[in-house]
């Protein structure tokens, strides 16, 4: 299971690779197993660096876990999330997009890691207020972009509420669908979220 | 911080009161910094019990993670979502009342631990299929009690759906509250549930 850094793949003339192959070995583990069933060593050795060169980049594991949330956490939530509901033609349209488009990927994964930003949020937020700050900055983010758009679009309803609520849903559900190993939560929550849109869709008419 | 056994609390001939001790510290433990940050060492140090007597009732830090799950997580759904749900004049009422309680207690508390189930669902039941199964039996025993009161009273909605939705609103509810330290997201998921309860209740008049 172990390898060695190939020669060469751990240029001391090639440091953003070296930094970003620890970064991806990292998001990928903590996403497995969570952060504290992953030790430094297996991050070397999944990562093909060296431990020096680990070292050269990161003080401490615990700086592997903020740069993971901000590097690959992060990104990871505006491609999955923010990007499709501001491109698309309407708030439900883009959320219900971001719903299907994790639960295929789940299906055709055969496996759910679960949301990565909620998994570390779960595990770090509450021991460590370094990684509390960074997952909330990222929600905040995402619950941001959300209620932007939905107070644009749903003229009567509490905005911000209904962001934190389409959010909560989401990471409920694949909770949910993390201890099942099956998306059918997603599916059902995005069903019921449709349903609760368009029912903000009917009160922003009306009034 | 470390309490060594005070003479006569960890009597062998009380093997039921040693057991509860170690379950009581694993469930806070595992509740505060998660499973895998809570050494063996640490449960005995705050059960007050000796490393033997540990040893004695559970073969391993798994079978107490099981047992956690089963002896007291289980319960604590029973009592925060399943009896309030089940005794409320509506489900309706339940939920916002589980709801409502649950944001109490974390203002007065001044600290959010998290849902101790959404914590070790998230943390555990990929990696281990033990974990899962019991995790998987107390997420359906949950949903299948919502379920049956919502299609008792909303006789046009999936109640399986339904009952899947408000889990997952909750679950992820909680998980953004314990990231903010905060229990405001609880109070916007509850205000936007109540709205889509009442809708339920709509679709079942006009039918």
């Amino acid at each position: 299971m172990r390898r060695q850094p190939a020669p060469g793949r751990s240029r001391v003339n090639d440091p953003d690779a070296t930094r970003g192959r620890v970064l991806d070995a990292a998001a990928e583990l903590f996403q497995l197993r969570g952060y504290n069933a992953t030790s430094t060593h297996e991050l070397v050795s999944k990562a093909g660096v060296t431990s020096g060169a680990l070292h050269h980049h990161f003080r401490s594991k615990k700086d592997i876990g903020l740069a993971v949330l901000r590097e690959r956490v992060a990104p990871a939530v505006k491609k999955t999330w923010i990007d499709p509901v501001q491109s698309s033609r309407t708030a439900t349209e883009g959320i219900l997009t971001a719903f299907d488009q994790v639960a295929s990927s789940l299906a055709r994964r055969k496996v759910v890691l679960g949301c990565p930003l909620n998994n570390l949020a779960i595990e770090l937020s509450l021991v460590d207020p370094d990684f509390r700050q960074v997952v909330r900055e990222i929600y905040d983010g995402w619950r941001e972009s959300l209620a932007q758009r939905l107070s644009s679009e749903f003229e009567q309803i509490d905005a911000e509420a209904a962001a934190t609520f389409v959010v909560a849903s989401y990471s409920g559900a694949i909770a949910l669908a993390k201890s099942e190993q099956d998306p059918s939560p997603l599916k059902a929550c995005a069903q019921q979220l449709e349903r609760t849109m368009r029912q903000w869709r009917r009160r922003s008419r009306r009034s």
